[in-house]
């Protein structure tokens, strides 16, 4: 899906990935999806498999081996051969504990409930502090699946308040992003989205007294400049 | 300096360099250095430095933590503000682990007599390794420095020889490898060499028994296509 920076996530459209599965049948073309973010969190397999297409090839990283350095690239049967002609190497790869960890992990996902887990947590946290930033006056949007969020505020074009807000977070213990989506990963509990939704309330009420003086985000001009 | 699989090793040209840094200089070009495997192997800096010649930009990996995944691009104060413009992200660099074996190993480098070491292990095998084989009626070449020696046979096209040989070895307890440089570790001792040596006596008089009768490697048959 669509989790771009700055601006809000958006899921696939289901008719776009059809056409385009469509179009690589037609073409032979390979049909490439990146699932280095989305792979595992959306689904127990390609985040696409929600929509029922398969792609004929995928990346990953990150969460394969739960934080531990290591990609790859799945491919369809019909791409094997000619991957298999193809000379790569690397300085790395023969490290073992990534692929320890990169096992262990697909155990995990294949056993256990950490999805379920996951998205449960991330739409408490999405639903409590969109209540909170409401009662405080706020519109927050959460966009993207709630488990991998991307948090931003209405009128708020150059993100001045969303920089406040995960300030004040910060000051509460709470590390959240400003413009990035985030991660619910499968360790946290109930007590920590309890921990950040107690925070929230602290962090809405002061960005609520700070609001009306904030100077913009000086790092951050070039979005009121229209360069996204 | 060249260090290409299949063909001899080659030592930098004192004049290309040279020449090299002349021409970036009149142009306002980068000069880069490739140190990926060079580096801290042929000198405590760029390898480059033994010809005296200073690049802009060099490329670091393998042995800088020593093996843990890191690389790393150095550069000139000239080409800082350049690269500071440039925006880059990954998912893994923020690992501890190989951030604190570079800086061991960087700390290593400084301290410890290591390249005099690995220097003196690399001559001492090669020496060994080139009288074994006139012994035996062979050939042998050690191309590039000693510490990180590529060993090639006479008469071995598509080195058929080579393969008998470093399967012998292997037989005897002593990786080596057939088309590809190799690296003397600071761990390594003279113990290690003279097994090493000890190996390669019998190796050498496996390989006189084996080599009127030795097939071609299926796999390396692109060698004698001419498909370097």
């Amino acid at each position: 899906f669509k989790h771009d920076a700055f601006i809000d996530q958006a899921p696939p459209n289901p008719a776009y990935a059809r056409r385009a599965r469509e179009l690589c049948d037609q073409t032979g073309a390979l049909l490439i999806v990146d699932d280095v973010r989305a792979g595992l969190r959306m689904a127990r397999d390609c985040s696409w498999s929600l929509l029922g297409i398969e792609p004929d090839l995928s990346t990953w990283g990150k969460c394969i081996a739960n934080g531990h350095p290591i990609s790859a690239l799945l491919g369809a049967e019909k791409a094997r051969s000619a991957a298999a002609s193809i000379y790569v190497t690397g300085s790395f790869w023969y490290q073992a504990a990534p692929m320890a960890a990169a096992l262990e992990t697909l155990r995990l996902v294949r056993d256990t409930d950490y999805l379920e887990r996951i998205e449960a947590l991330g739409d408490r946290l999405a639903t409590g502090l969109v209540e909170r930033a409401a009662a405080a006056g706020f519109g927050l949007r959460c966009s993207g699946p709630t488990q991998m969020p991307l948090y931003l505020f209405d009128d708020d074009p150059d993100l001045r308040k969303g920089f406040c807000w995960v300030s004040q977070m910060l000051a509460r213990g709470v590390y959240m992003h400003p413009w990035h989506n985030m991660f619910i990963c499968a360790a946290m509990t109930d007590a920590d989205i309890d921990q950040a939704l107690d925070a929230a309330d602290g962090a809405f009420a002061a960005l609520k007294q700070q609001a009306p003086g904030l100077a913009p985000v000086e790092k951050l001009a070039f979005l009121s400049a229209g360069q996204r």
